[in-house]
């Protein structure tokens, strides 16, 4: 079976999981029984929970679906403690559906895979030990990656029914109101939490900081939660988010991050009200820093900002430059502090972030994002999953969904090393090209052809070095030689769906 | 048939409704599979609808349920202008569903019902001449009275499903966000009407004050809004809520105020971190005037206040006497405006304020409540719904809701006029006698046998003037004499569903 953009995807797999293929970035507007949990009601006496064993064993059953969200990073103490829980009670064929997978998870994940525990995963990506062993096929069931939005999607369609839902918090009362923005392991937006919160049939909260009856603000409520479990640390707040900001002094990255910034001033969509997503990369912070001057030469500010939040980002909120900043997730201690300082930093939860299915999506109202690419090919789509040894080492997370802005920009280097970044064709497909519209490397910047109009504004521009991505792609070539053709075996190990739920693409267990 | 406390149901609207008759207040622990709507995915270019009357055609069928809020009160200017193109229509059959009804909708309801536009009717109450019009038969099925909690529940079951909510809302963006807090008709809290924003199929938004997008604190968010219509006015705002609050001057007001403090502070349940919920009464308010002065004394903090909110109660918020203040409603200009300036002061939904079907209401978490009576018995149970002619003239409101507190207070006079408020028997049974604890009048205080312990306390207590219900039902006899019972045919015109959703009492059509 072959999807819209040629990629081979397997039958067989796509029939027993009841996938179709992907065909059009276009969503339209189907109308979607929404799904909603089984809630047992309680006054709420004896939701404190004396350890998390207690909540494990009262709670998960063989064959559930069990959820985490990732907003701890990299500092998370709540997924090990109670994944070990799970492996020794010795359940058995568990789906894990976390919001996403960060490294710190990757060892104890293994583990569940090899014991059985775990047989299915949902997740946004997946790396290192995690990510090697199941594109070596350790996996019993195909891995199914989805975007921020498209995993909101899935709980509210029902696709992804969630059993029960184990959320760190960094503080809450014994009845579960709870929120990111205080206690020692702060991270602020608990956007991705809150579809889990909003939809899992049973929801544990686990903090390290009980605070007196009743907390506030809560984003996540009292009547979503079954349980409340103290513990001693919920989190590293040192691993949660970077500290300080520190812009780049890579002058790739600063020429890459000038040039997204000439391509962004001269397109029609800079001007007032405008508004935009940046990522956290080096690149993506430095834009911020030119975008900041730009729009305090020209006197223009935004409507608001998007995504995954930083420091500088907020430093623009507070300046005026941006009116209101949407806040799904903080990725630095500055993002998260300022939120329950500042009523224009808006917590909003994925749904309302990304998912295409619901009444309007933020993302649906973006002017201009710039993403990432681990590889984008000369039909301007782009691979943010699959490493150039085949191997999974990356995450969807927002980028299809932000893709959908009237201008999305791809800044990645021409090349990493020995090897290319814009290549004749991706390993994987996350990003369909015909949701990209400019490709910005150290070498040059291209313009999708469908984009004819920005090509014909960007013409105009002096010192805006245009090339074809064709071009591109053999300058890429000229550098490093012709990569030679990946092997992969014919057992399926994931499949990346699209937002809108049809497979866009197939990864399939790499030949040792 | 009968109810556990003797109330007579009849038989074939129960069957025929699938009503099941009142058994306890003990609303035990059961599963519930919720209820979730029907969405049509958009990325929301054509929400901004050219007028009600297109969004009228669009949405609403024959035989749909409709729903509104009644956050705007006597001040509110939407039901009226969706109500007369909605009649003009010509529609059939409709089931109206709105959080309440207030005076200033009497009239088109009733019109409604003459044309057959509106042939059933779920609300928290009704008043004038729409319950003259029902108590005479004058609506094809029998109403459904449901308490704030209850409506919650039933929502969030599915026993209501709102195919389209009309919201009135003072100011929103073109994609939908929204809050109460800010515009010329600001109401503060939209407690009631997220419970429709969240449920119903279709939700539009009525607004006279378009903000720039994104518009934030988002109340109601975009995620849940299918159309916003622009009018020239939402609401008359001095007849939203009261302006300034003055204090009773009323000697048996002030009377019964101390003595209700006076239960308070005695009780077992004064004591650091207590919580309350007082209403907005003569006496109510001026009990919170009563308790500010007892906490100060005795150096006592609240943790929340809760329910229907009045600038008393932000004063409280303000000093310190009171750490949260949990926001259903806001009943004066006083409490809305302070809203969205007091982080302390959280805004609640229906559910989480009274829904026993959640996994914790606050009302659970509620010491103390204050609530009063057109009618009490000798069984202590309450009447809030019709009048001594028996004809419907109130509302459940959160009186059932709230009455599950430690310590319920009934207030109210021993007669009005020449009407006793102490009866052998209620004409309307809406709050059991089993969840109400204590009863102040003017002319003394009744403890519920049930609470022998209270009883036992205030006994110890000098000059609280303790007597059994019977003598002071025995008391207001005295003074107004013995009633003529009230006479009844045989058509059942509502159905009083206690909390849980059984049927604690039916309303018969009066005889002229």
């Amino acid at each position: 079976m072959e999807n819209k953009i040629k990629r081979q995807l397997p039958t067989d797999v796509m029939q027993k999981l009841d996938k179709e293929p992907f065909a059009s970035t276009d969503f339209g507007e189907p109308t979607i029984q929404r799904t909603a949990p089984k809630v047992t009601a309680t006054t709420g006496q004896h939701k404190l929970a004396s350890s998390l064993q207690e909540v494990v064993e009262q709670t998960v059953k063989d064959g559930m679906t069990i959820s985490f969200h990732h907003h701890f990073r990299e500092g998370d103490y709540i997924f090990n403690q109670v994944m070990r829980l799970i492996i020794d009670a010795g359940y058995k064929d568990l789906t894990l559906a976390p919001s996403s997978l960060t490294n710190v998870m990757n060892d104890i994940v293994v583990e569940a895979i090899e014991k059985g525990v775990v047989t299915n995963i949902t997740s946004s990506g997946m790396r290192g030990s995690l990510g090697e062993a199941v594109s070596h096929g350790a996996l019993k069931n195909p891995v199914i990656f989805r975007s921020h939005g498209g995993r909101a999607r899935a709980i509210e369609e029902g696709s992804i029914k969630i059993d029960v839902a184990f959320l760190g918090v960094p503080n809450a009362d014994e009845m579960g109101n709870a929120n990111g923005m205080d206690g020692k392991a702060a991270f602020g937006s608990l956007g991705y939490a809150l579809m889990d919160a909003q939809y899992a049939d049973k929801v544990v909260l686990i903090t390290d900081e009980l605070k007196p009856y009743p907390n506030t603000p809560a984003s996540i409520k009292q009547t979503q939660v079954d349980y409340v479990v103290k513990v001693d640390q919920v989190g590293n707040p040192d691993k949660i988010g970077s500290g300080a900001t520190r812009f780049t002094k890579d002058p790739k990255e600063l020429k890459i991050a000038k040039m997204v910034n000439d391509v962004i001033v001269n397109s029609p969509y800079f001007k007032e009200g405008f508004s935009f997503q940046t990522g956290s990369g080096g690149a993506a912070l430095a834009v911020t820093r030119f975008l900041r001057q730009s729009m305090l030469d020209q006197n223009i500010k935004a409507s608001f900002a998007l995504g995954g939040i930083t420091k500088p980002t907020i430093d623009l909120l507070e300046e005026g430059l941006v009116s209101k900043v949407m806040d799904v997730q903080d990725f630095d201690k500055g993002a998260a502090a300022s939120m329950h300082a500042n009523k224009n930093q808006q917590e909003i939860d994925a749904s309302w972030y990304a998912d295409p299915a619901n009444k309007g999506a933020m993302v649906d109202q973006l002017d201009v994002s710039i993403l990432s690419a681990l590889e984008i090919d000369t039909n301007f789509n782009v691979n943010v999953m699959t490493g150039s040894d085949g191997v999974i080492r990356g995450a969807v997370g927002g980028h299809q969904d932000a893709a959908t802005s009237k201008l999305t920009i791809i800044c990645a280097p021409l090349v990493r090393g020995r090897i290319a970044t814009v290549v004749p064709e991706v390993t994987t497909e996350v990003t369909p090209g015909a949701s990209v519209d400019v490709l910005v490397t150290e070498a040059g910047i291209a313009v999708n052809p469908q984009r004819q109009d920005l090509l014909d504004i960007f013409k105009q521009v002096p010192n805006l070095a245009l090339y074809t991505i064709e071009e591109l792609q053999q300058k890429a070539q000229q550098i490093v030689g012709q990569a030679q053709p990946l092997e992969f075996t014919d057992q399926t190990v994931a499949l990346v769906e699209y937002r809108d739920g049809t497979i866009i693409d197939a990864i399939n267990a790499v030949k040792d």
